[in-house]
Order: C-alpha cells, then sequence, then structure tokens
C-alpha cells in the first residue's frame, strides 16, 4: 500500500458554513490560492446548490486554481449534483462528493428509507456525478454510528458505481479511536473492490478526538484525511490539518508522505482565523500563540539548556520565528539569568540570587514580567549592565 | 480491576504557570471550591517551593478544601518537599506530587545523570516524601519519549519506594494513542509491584491527542486522568477535564465512572476562562460557544426532526441551556421555517420557497441572519405573523 496520504482541506466549506465564517468569493479565492501553495491535495470549495454567492465561488475557484483537485459537496440529490457539476465545469481536476446518511439513526430517523433504499439512492447519486466527472467521492454520513458490516455494503455499492474515494465521517465525532481504527479495518479486510477507491476519514473533534481518529483511520488503511486550517467547522470542527500533519511528519517511523510545505501553517492559521473572524486560543496545538512559549521554571531551565527537552517541533518548521521564554512568578532563576543576560546583565551568583528573590515579589504582584521591570528591578539593586 | 478513574485537575498548577494565567490567593480558592463541587478527587493547588505566593495559596488550599485530596508539586529535591510537606499540613488528604526526568533526552542532556542516579534520586525523594504523607505521587517526566524497558525499572523502584501513584507523562505531546496505550499496557504487563499504585496518565497536547491519549491510557490499564479545564497548560495546554469525562461517559460500553457532575462544567469552564484570562475558542470541544451550534441546512433539517441526529451530547448534560440553529447562507428551508415559526409566521410551502430565495440573497450580504432581518424580510413580503 502506498504511504502517500492525501490532504483534503474543507476550510471552505466545513469551516465556512460556520455562522460568523462566511466569505465572498474573493476571500475564497485568496485563502484557496493560499491552500494551493501550503499544497493540499483537495480543495472542498463549497456547496454549490446552497447558494447563489457558493456557486458562484465554486465556479470561479474550479476556474483559477489549477494544481490540486477542487471539490464541491451535494446531498445524493440530482440537482445538487447537476448543480455542482456545472459549477466545477472548468475545473482542470473537479471532483463531486456526494452522498447520504447510513447509520439507523439517519436512515430511519431522519431519511426514513429502508437500508436497500439508501443504498439504491447512493448508487444512482454516484452514477449521475460519473457522468459528469471522473472522480467520484460518496460519504457515509454518520458513519461514525454506522454499524460495520452495512457500511461494508454502502462502500462496496459504490465503489461498484463509480466511487473513487469513499469517505467514512464521524459526523458526530462520536468515536474513539480504537473504534474509528477498527472501522476502517473492518472496511479494508471486508470489502473486496476496496483496492479500487481511497478510504478518507472526515473527523469532528465534538469529544476532542478528530486528530487521534484520523491518524488512527490511515494507519489502518485510510489514504485521505479530510481537514480544517484551525480545525473550524460545524459544532467542535473539524480535524485540525495542522495537527494531523505535524503528527505524521513528527512520527517519521509511520512513514507517511504528505505534500505539505510545515512553514506555511502559521501564516495561513493567521490568514483563515482573521479572515474568517474565528479566534484561535492560545493554547491550540500548533498555531496557538503559546504553543511555543515555555512557562514553568522547570521548563524554562530546561529550554535554555537544550530545546528538545521540552520541544518536540522546532518554531521555524511551522513559521513561528522564535520560541518564548516568559518571566513569571512560576520561573527559575535560570531564565531570570537568560533574560537579564539578554539586556546586557550578567549577574554573579550571589547577586543573581538576590535579584531573583526580588524578582519573585515582583512577579507574584505582577503577572509577566517585562524588559522594563528588570531594568527596574536592576536599579533598584544599582547594577549597572 | 475497579473502574473508577480518578480525576486530577492540575488547572491551578500547571494551567496557572502559563503566562497570563496567575491567581492571587482568593481566586485560587474560588476555583478549588468550584473544581470540589465539580466532583474533582485531586487538586494540584500549586508548587509551594515556587514563590511565596504560591506557598500561600497551597496552605490556604489545605485548609479550605476539605473533600479532594490537595497535591503540591516538588522537583526530586530536599528543600522542595520539605516547603511542600508544610504548605500542606494541615491538609485533610495530602499529597506530595515528586519526580525527574527519565528519558534519554532528560537524564544525559538535562539532568546529565546516569540512568542509575535518576532511581537514586528518584527513590530518595519518594522517601523523604513518604515521612511527611502517606500518599505520594512519581512523575517519570518525559515518559513519552522513555524507553519502556527503563521506564517499568524506575516504576518499579518508585512503588517500591512508597509511591501510592506513578505519573506517566508525555510532558512533550509526542505520543500518539498507539505508542501512550501500548507503554500503559507495558508497565501493567512488567511491573511486577504494579497493583500496589495507580498509574496516572499527564498528556500534553502539542499534537492534538492529548484526550485520545489519556483515554486510550485508561483502556490500557491507568485509573488516574491528570487534566485542566479548557485544557490549559503548557504550551498548548494540557487533556481538557471537560473532553475526557464527557468521553467516558458517552461511551458507557467502556464502563469508566468519575465523580464530576457534568453539568456544571460549563460554568466553571466560564469562571476559569475569565479569571485566568485565557479565552475559549468557539470551536473547542464540549465548552466552545459553537460546541452546540448548528449551520448548515442539512444539520439543521437533521436536528429540527430529532436533535440525535447531529447531537451526542445534550447541551443540559453539560450545563448549555440549548443548542442552537443559526440562520446562514448555508441553512436550509428546514431551518428559515423553524425560525419563522417561533417568530409566529407559519409559512405555507409556495410562500416559504418564495421567502427562501429572498433569504439567499440576504444572507448572501449578510452573514448572519438574525430575528430583525426576518421581521424586515416577512415586511418585505407583505407577510404578517
Amino acid at each position: 500500500m502506498d504511504n502517500k496520504v492525501y490532504i483534503f482541506d474543507t476550510t471552505l466549506r466545513d469551516g465556512e458554513q460556520v455562522p460568523g465564517c462566511r466569505l465572498n468569493t474573493q476571500q475564497k479565492l485568496t485563502i484557496a490560492k493560499a491552500l494551493e501553495e501550503l499544497g493540499v491535495d483537495i480543495i472542498e470549495a463549497g456547496f454549490p446548490v446552497s447558494s447563489p454567492g457558493d456557486f458562484e465561488a465554486v465556479s470561479l475557484l474550479a476556474k483559477e486554481i489549477k494544481r490540486p483537485t477542487i471539490c464541491g459537496l451535494t446531498r445524493a440529490v440530482q440537482k445538487d449534483i447537476e448543480v455542482a457539476a456545472e459549477a466545477l465545469q472548468y475545473a482542470a481536476r473537479p471532483r463531486i462528493h456526494t452522498g447520504l446518511g447510513t447509520s439507523d439513526q439517519h436512515v430511519f430517523t431522519k431519511l426514513k428509507m429502508t437500508r436497500e433504499q439508501v443504498i439504491e439512492h447512493g448508487v444512482r447519486a454516484v452514477k449521475l456525478a460519473k457522468k459528469y466527472v471522473e472522480d467520484v467521492e460518496f460519504y457515509a454520513e454518520d458513519a461514525g454510528r454506522t454499524d460495520n458490516e452495512y457500511l461494508a455494503q454502502v462502500v462496496e455499492a459504490m465503489i461498484a458505481a463509480g466511487a473513487t474515494v469513499v469517505n467514512i465521517p464521524d459526523t458526530t465525532g462520536y468515536c474513539i479511536p480504537e473504534e474509528y481504527g477498527k472501522k476502517i479495518k473492518y472496511l479494508r479486510d471486508n470489502v473486496k473492490n476496496i483496492d479500487k477507491a481511497i478510504i478518507s476519514t472526515h473527523c469532528h473533534n465534538d469529544l476532542g478526538m478528530a486528530t487521534a481518529n484520523s491518524i488512527t483511520g490511515v494507519q489502518n488503511g485510510a489514504r485521505q484525511i479530510e481537514c480544517t486550517i484551525n480545525g473550524i467547522g460545524e459544532r467542535a470542527g473539524n480535524t485540525s490539518l495542522e495537527e494531523v500533519v505535524m503528527a505524521m511528519k513528527k512520527h517519521n517511523w509511520l512513514d507517511y508522505q504528505t505534500g505539505i510545505q510545515t512553514e506555511k501553517l502559521h501564516s495561513l492559521s493567521n490568514l483563515v482565523s482573521t479572515t474568517m473572524h474565528m479566534p484561535v486560543q492560545p493554547n491550540k496545538a500548533i498555531v496557538g500563540s503559546n504553543a511555543f512559549s515555555h512557562s514553568s521554571g522547570i521548563h524554562q531551565d530546561g529550554v535554555i539548556k537544550n530545546r528538545d527537552n521540552y520541544e518536540i517541533i522546532a518554531p521555524e518548521e511551522v513559521g513561528v520565528s522564535a520560541s518564548s521564554i516568559v518571566l513569571t512568578a512560576r520561573s527559575g532563576r535560570a531564565a531570570l539569568h537568560y533574560k537579564l543576560k539578554g539586556l546586557g546583565f550578567d549577574l554573579e551568583t550571589e547577586i543573581l540570587n538576590a535579584a531573583y528573590q526580588e524578582f519573585l515579589n515582583m512577579a507574584d504582584r505582577i503577572s509577566i514580567i517585562e524588559n522594563e521591570h528588570l531594568h527596574q528591578l536592576m536599579e533598584s539593586m544599582k547594577v549597572k549592565s
């Protein structure tokens, strides 16, 4: 099995549908160009039938973005597929993404169909899409809660109908890695035409498991990950692109390759956050403002000695200029010494110890000790640089 | 093996050491009381030797908080342990948490010791702590990158010295669930006195895996999870308390129990976020402002029919008043109909279809359609409620 893992970005579709994230066509194009430069393989550009504005945006991206595949979302509904085909008509590499629910909850409560009818609907949709494009992806909505035996029947029928990619979404973010991994393995082991298609993960983060589920999916045979920049998306969001990419890069014994230029991750995260009005929390993995800042005395001392002690990612690998040492009441002598040295004060041990006691009293009052506070401290102790 | 999983909250230690998160003693007490009401089993109250303010805070919590165990962090250093013991002297259930690095990176580069010296240091620290308190937890710092065979020797020696809990931190947030799970299993299978102690997980989120690693740890034999509210902590933060607790609750086939009153999670998240100045991103699992909001037409339609279609957690289970349907250009007729009905407009299909076209044009211009926009829309169409 090939170890290339395709990165399918759905920031412009699953991310953009979130309240407040709405983009105009030019903004979508700006982000799409940045995604192309980042090196994603597939851009899900929108849901063309959903509104005139989204149709226009998908059409424009199909014309302007040439290297990645441009994908449009549809329901397993004739009109959706026809409209998507029209929006994608000028794409160099068009893909139609169609599907419907397969869990008992979706089949019986939402769709009010039989399991057989769901398969018939899906097959019809895949065959219709196939008239317009070669590359058709099928999603088995709520696959995370779908019985594996039935899911295997669905997947087999869709591949037989022409699906090139089969997407196994954990739509409600329910799975833990063990179950999601077993699900993908079950499909690899039990769908006889599975080698004719790529299995895709599409995980939601309702229980904080999206990244781990995606990686476990790949370990069990998936070769496409659907994800978004900053993990934005419906409810608690989708799998974070930056997390899965860096998890694979940092575990090179897994031997998976992506085409992502990781040093562009930080600036793209900023672009998406500001354009889509979705703040990134300071403690967000990879792209949060604190992701490379070290605070406790033990950690600061360790990082000053050798940053590999507490850093598994070099900040520049993801486009951050430097890891930071921030002085607080939890900092130790080593960090104080390091920071003072940077300001031109190289203290002897005895004076450093005295300065450290003063520093702690100061830091118990003031939350973060900045350079100006250090200058005041040195002045009060009559130390010259 | 008992299925009770102890929740060890370190918001006030690993969370509080983050730049900007510094709390004064009264604020620490307020959060500690809320953690007690939430039902956590252990509160790590601080690192007493680190500053006079932190010593005072740990002392106060030890006096005031009676149900949970109160824990103080130390290095494997005599003074740290003596100071922690002093801070904890009035605690009903005191615990000293001590330890040092065990990975090659920490042993040889940071500590510049031999592996044998690390064990000697650790044993001395555990024995010293044991003179003051019965409940001693040992952390094998950077256990995530520690060779399992050596880690097993360390753990066995610490339990023999009196450790009641052995903490296996993934200090740098490096592991994926498969490796972290295997590590815990290795310890259960190879440490001959392992039944005399509780194995604890302490995972960091640098690759977005903290929640999954903690749960996988429990599946392999750990029975304590160290975590923080909102996942705050060093760099990309710690395991989110709310995520691990809800993951176990939603997977009742795993049959793990915690004492957490989940309906208090949302208000505690707000308290920590505002008091510690750490914003929670909208797409944060469980406690983000969008965690229960449904945006796309497909999802909104599904939730209006039956919320189990797209919700695995009822909002009130975590203290959120209701799931929300927000109208955007990605909403469908069903959501528009539902919202208009709530405003007193119950439209016939034909008028609804016309209104929907107008709504889409409006939503392509305005990001989020509020009730006032719907009233304007109805007025422009001359529809009366």
